[in-house]
């Protein structure tokens, strides 16, 4: 996250957000992606796949939202609030399903209780920003 | 197109959507990310590169975006429509902007005209899934 | 691959390699992208996903290196060979492998069978393209 | 990295390398293909973007390879070493150009100075894992 608040703060347009809460989400956004993704991969590793289907779904949609959220708020030049929004909003949903999925799991598996974990983190922060 | 006709048909589950109205939003959200990512990189080889920042940057957060929800659509099973419909209309916000702004410079540059029209088409795919 | 064509026809710097050639390639790595993808998807689907594990890590490693190749080549403004050949070695590989783990299941399920076509015509394309 | 950790260790399978290096590199790739992003985003801001087109360049090509390498990586199910070496030598060899076309403009650009910084470790980090 420094390195991004870095990045942010000498950048020469100005950010549509304050630097160190945008700085803050995108760190989430980046991390949730990274884990969602090993995620699906612990959940396809284990005996059980078959009643963790839903959950490896949900991750996979959750990597790729994330990162392309992350991609579009590490963008500050020419900003479009309206396409901004709109990826926040798919972000958020696709955070709070695979929580939950993950959460159905968590007492059984460490990898869905730190990967809930990282998606309630990465809604509020994408909340946040919207607010 | 085919292509992705072929795998919907053949797999195990059941798409949420016609296959064939799938496919073809399917193919036009991959061609859009595609036709963006060279326009951007056209309008950065061009003279006036400063008139078509907002243009480059509506390209590459429409690309981001067109990948994510090709990815979310290429997957049948388990499918959320919650998540679904985030990111279609996230899609249809990113599609749109960059009509525009390619719009814009479509009389001047045949890679603009070319690019808003690939968006118009992939808007319109996105809103049919949705209708 | 028309649109791909126009595009890069229309662009103002010249491409590192024949058009035609170029976006033919693109047109299948996006296309292998897109079909290893869902290949994924509908090996989870199946109910002996257990055996097909090993597929369903190559589907997801080839679409990943699939995409990057892709959006690397549809770029032509200041191309350095050097990345070039990196990356479309890299893909080379994937593309091998999951054409190879695809092929184990092709007599079962044709979904398999469609996307080792996909891996093959995909590594044959950067193949070329290197050549 | 700590969360990255956190996921390996807990994975049902083993990694095909030490746990914490692993957890390093995955952490410069998903940070070093963020700083690119922005990178591009600032060069593109500035009022001698004209100069800068072929670090922009390199930071798109660099980010896209090193989001890649890092979903590869972030896998530990069925590895492959092959498509591991593979995607390691692209990466290798997109961040080193990216480091040194932005270390041209570091002097004058500060977020060029840190993108370099951010490819040169993430360059070590996937040589440190190939050794």
């Amino acid at each position: 996250m420094q390195t991004t608040l870095q990045m942010l703060k000498t950048h020469p347009g100005q950010s549509w957000s304050d630097p160190q809460r945008l700085a803050g989400a995108i760190a989430e956004l980046y991390t949730c992606a990274q884990v969602c993704t090993t995620c699906a991969d612990a959940c396809l590793g284990e005996k059980e796949v078959q009643s963790l289907i839903p959950c490896i779904r949900a991750n996979k949609d959750c990597a790729d939202i994330c990162l392309a959220t992350g991609a579009v708020l590490s963008r500050v030049t020419s900003t479009q609030t309206d396409v901004l929004k709109g990826v926040l909003n798919a972000c958020i949903k696709a955070c709070n399903l695979c929580a939950a999925e993950c959460g159905k799991h968590a007492g059984m598996h460490e990898h869905c209780r730190v990967c809930a974990d990282a998606c309630n983190r990465c809604e509020k922060a994408c909340h946040d920003l919207l607010g």
